[in-house]
């Protein structure tokens, strides 16, 4: 099935079902052998889902965690409440700072308020991130289009990403796919090479499925294949998201992302880091500064997938006594970062581009 | 199960068997989950080992050769014959060089000889290579544990390894595994830093078992931690194996090697390629006229372990309609390897160093 562009309502990774007063996300551990919605509703439902990574992503773990807040407030809208919520949320996942901020928003938007009137006005800041996500990653996507434009008008663009900065990482659109999303709906030809992303997988799993019901083209590499790739011409340039970006443009993505930034860099490639602003951390002087998320080895002994008979199941790589070590993420030097793209247009990787950045979003409004 | 160092001729990954006219290999396909030895005598099941990589790393690959030229001599020693089986071991894989050298080396040794003599010739020529191979490494461990005294003399050292170049790579002690096992006999602690090395996982399966075995301290990492790892000082040199090293010194070895090229050079830690000088192919001027052999999209879509049971099993890991690209090698520039480590001593990874290396060569044995 080929997902008409761009990426409509129904196909968002997260939805208010006013209805039944509940959020409904794809659950992403499940994908790509089956498309699965679960409803969340208890705070427990919450951080289940963003501890286990049902749903991922720093944008997408931000507006999750906002409508948890919400839904807790809900159920009891004194701000002792709202404070266990608040840090039982923010617990979950330690890298990606979008949890933090969309927590503060929703904390700004009901703090003046009183008891009876916090639960509507929380559940309408979620909403307002989620809205704001959208249109923030549409953006994003068109300022990406233009530095992809730049570097061949009419296409072909052969294009490396890593892990999933898809719509499954934002509501929709996505950041580092968004302007892969605008360019097909361009007509300019796009491949995006996929590197499978080890230990997860999310760029087996929910990139290459999200690419594919676009109808964009893509081929899977293993990770280790990423720099034979850049070292024989067959990329254009690398596009990858954010987790959190320092203060002076280091970024913080997925494990695996210096390692093509240190390629691309050697091969003349240019190396882009799409964001929304919420992912910049101004109070992170640089990468060294970001707490690294230690997951369980058996993230990297142990693999899922499905059998011969569609069944899904966990095999064992390694020996017994085997022993692991799992950093979720890595940071790549700003020097290493052609540009980030945000929603406010494309910034040098520096203390100076982001203080442009910055100077840009109290004169304007995303543009 | 600790292994006495260095490692004892019972655990060799090929041994003769003259009661049976046989040889034995272990079946590397079968590692870590069981260990199983498998006998080869025809042909086809020469070409079948070597092609399946129930053998494979260089050295081991061109002694196998050897061995399966010899006996498809024993059962018809016409030079016709010889140049058939010649050219079906030649063709099971295309990169690493010592196939052809191994092959070369027998013919070499039977080409003057009436019929009737060949076979017993060329067994001896192929235990010879054996024999050779065995003491190669072990001088490459020697001259390879220089370098590690020279960064601390006493350790402790963190050393990251790629893929497999222990002794299941060549017969007994390896090659980039042989420095490691002799400073580890030397009393230096030593801890290793093993790649999974996707898509076929020979860290995971193989390095992880050897370095187990010998009780040398190990940890598991997915191939995309290596950089992050480099970057916060955790490795104090790059130890690789190479499958085939050009005259200007370009290593050509297991894919995602040139990516911890890069991160060591980026991190000033030294990176060494460890090789028998057989793995030199003189005839390559540099490292882009190196086949690179292109092996089948299922290694990277789907993935073998083990279940609850202990069974073995393969997972699919991919979405339908998935594609992939699985080149298993990639080339290292010369720029970035510190040294080449072998056995005539270690050189520098360019036409000089190498040219030094050949002048040692013509004026006396390994030393």
């Amino acid at each position: 099935m080929t997902l008409s562009v761009p990426p409509t309502e129904a196909l968002c990774s997260l939805r208010w079902n006013a209805e039944r007063q509940v959020v409904e996300i794809i659950d992403q551990t499940l994908l790509p052998h089956g498309l699965h919605w679960c409803e969340l509703q208890s705070l427990e439902s919450y951080c289940h889902a963003i501890s286990t990574m049902q749903v991922r992503g720093a944008p997408l773990i931000g507006i999750t965690a906002a409508f948890g807040l919400a839904q807790a407030l809900a159920l009891n809208p004194t701000m002792e409440h709202l404070q266990r919520a608040s840090a039982a949320l923010l617990a979950t996942r330690p890298t990606a700072v979008n949890l933090r901020w969309a927590l503060e928003a929703v904390t700004a938007a009901v703090h003046d308020l009183e008891p009876p009137n916090r639960a509507a006005a929380a559940l309408a800041a979620a909403q307002l991130l989620r809205t704001r996500d959208i249109a923030n990653c549409a953006r994003i996507g068109e300022h990406g289009l233009l530095l992809l434009r730049a570097i061949k008008p009419a296409g072909p663009l052969n294009i490396m990403t890593h892990c999933n900065a898809g719509w499954l990482a934002t509501v929709q659109w996505g950041t580092a796919l968004a302007p892969i999303y605008k360019a097909h709906a361009a007509g300019i030809p796009v491949h995006v090479w996929v590197s499978e992303t080890r230990p997860r997988n999310q760029g087996m799993h929910l990139t290459a499925w999200e690419l594919q019901r676009a109808g964009v083209p893509c081929t899977l590499v293993a990770d280790n294949s990423c720099g034979q790739l850049l070292r024989r011409g067959a990329v254009d340039c690398v596009l990858v998201g954010s987790d959190r970006t320092a203060a002076n443009g280091d970024v913080c993505n997925k494990i695996g992302t210096y390692l093509k930034a240190l390629a691309a860099r050697a091969n003349g490639v240019p190396f882009y880091a799409a964001l929304p602003e919420s992912t910049i951390d101004w109070r992170c002087a640089s990468g060294d500064d970001i707490p690294i998320e230690e997951r369980t080895e058996s993230e990297v002994l142990a693999v899922t997938g499905v059998d011969a008979r569609g069944q899904r199941q966990e095999l064992v790589l390694a020996g017994s006594g085997a022993r692991a070590h799992n950093p979720a993420f890595d940071i790549t030097p700003a020097a290493l970062v052609t540009a980030l793209v945000t929603e406010y247009g494309s910034f040098e990787a520096s203390a100076e581009g982001l203080a442009r950045l910055r100077s840009q979003m109290s004169s304007s409004s995303p543009m």
